[in-house]
């Protein structure tokens, strides 16, 4: 269950439905819908997640990230870029310093 | 560099960052700053993502969703869930049907 | 049509719904759908008036204004608090010194 | 203090800013910085909003909902959209039939 390729998969997944029927598919329907309606579900999410974490239920909590996650992966396939480049992405933040935490951390901090 | 193991890396070093002081650790400030501080930053990040699509920018889009899971995985630590519990979120809704994305699609929709 | 009563109009007859059934009408749904309804339509604005403005289309930009301050209505009046109350709180900016632009910026900044 | 003029004046006291010195005017600091950074004040007041109205402090929620609606008058002037054409869309959607909250009700519903 707590496989760590189980956010790879999802996002190969979501790469895959880009040629899917949209009458069929959620993710070939968002795509299809464009980028504006995939941007309104991430700030959706957001604030979802927001109202959750307010709420103090962590389950609750969970299902927003994973949806708020799960759009974000849509909107890097509408971009044609993969969740590898995001990965590098951390994996540069965290060479850049012998400190994991520094490197990770917001450039514009 | 597209290890894996590197948002969970990341996720244990966040949430080892817990303990840490206020004064040298970005994420030990966030913390401490309590829950309104992460989730001003998560809503942030979604606008800052949105604004980066926008102006078309791929390594801008990376960038700030790096930093708005970066975000997610301070409000996960906050709450005292793991990065494994939002996998086994989304390995739940691949298990619901044999078609991965149905069942990682939003509940809600 | 530029009757400066007319937001006053309007937030009399919002608070007025507060009283109206939610079948008929929009607003009393609103406040019967509870807090969390309206801050998502906040929020959902607030993106909607972003949108809009990238796309460069004024009108557009002038109706999700007038929708995010129409919601804006519906929470006050949700808190049992009046347009007056904002009205005042804009005088008591500019009051705080001669320059209406310096007293009426964020007390934040 | 409760003038209904006062949205009036501070919208004329923000179009008058456009003219003025960034180093002492926080509207036209605002208004030189662009588009974007005048978005994200947008995003940023709602979500003060949201938490403000979580947080269940009046006060705060008046102070917020005041911040939000100056920095939707500077996106205005930025879009040289004058208040009048906000309160004109009101007075439209009121006109549109004989009750006014169903006329003032979001088109979109």
């Amino acid at each position: 269950m707590t496989d760590p390729d189980t956010l790879r998969r999802l996002a190969e997944t979501i790469k895959a439905r880009k040629q899917a029927d949209p009458a069929t598919s959620y993710v070939a329907r968002l795509l299809h819908s464009g980028e504006d309606t995939i941007l309104r579900k991430i700030t959706e999410e957001a604030t979802e997640t927001l109202l959750a974490s307010k709420e103090g239920d962590r389950q609750h909590v969970i299902r927003e990230i994973a949806d708020l996650w799960f759009h974000s992966l849509v909107l890097l396939a509408w971009h044609d870029v993969s969740l590898d480049d995001v990965l590098v992405e951390f994996g540069r933040r965290e060479g850049l310093s012998g400190l994991a935490e520094k490197a990770a951390r917001p450039a514009k901090e």
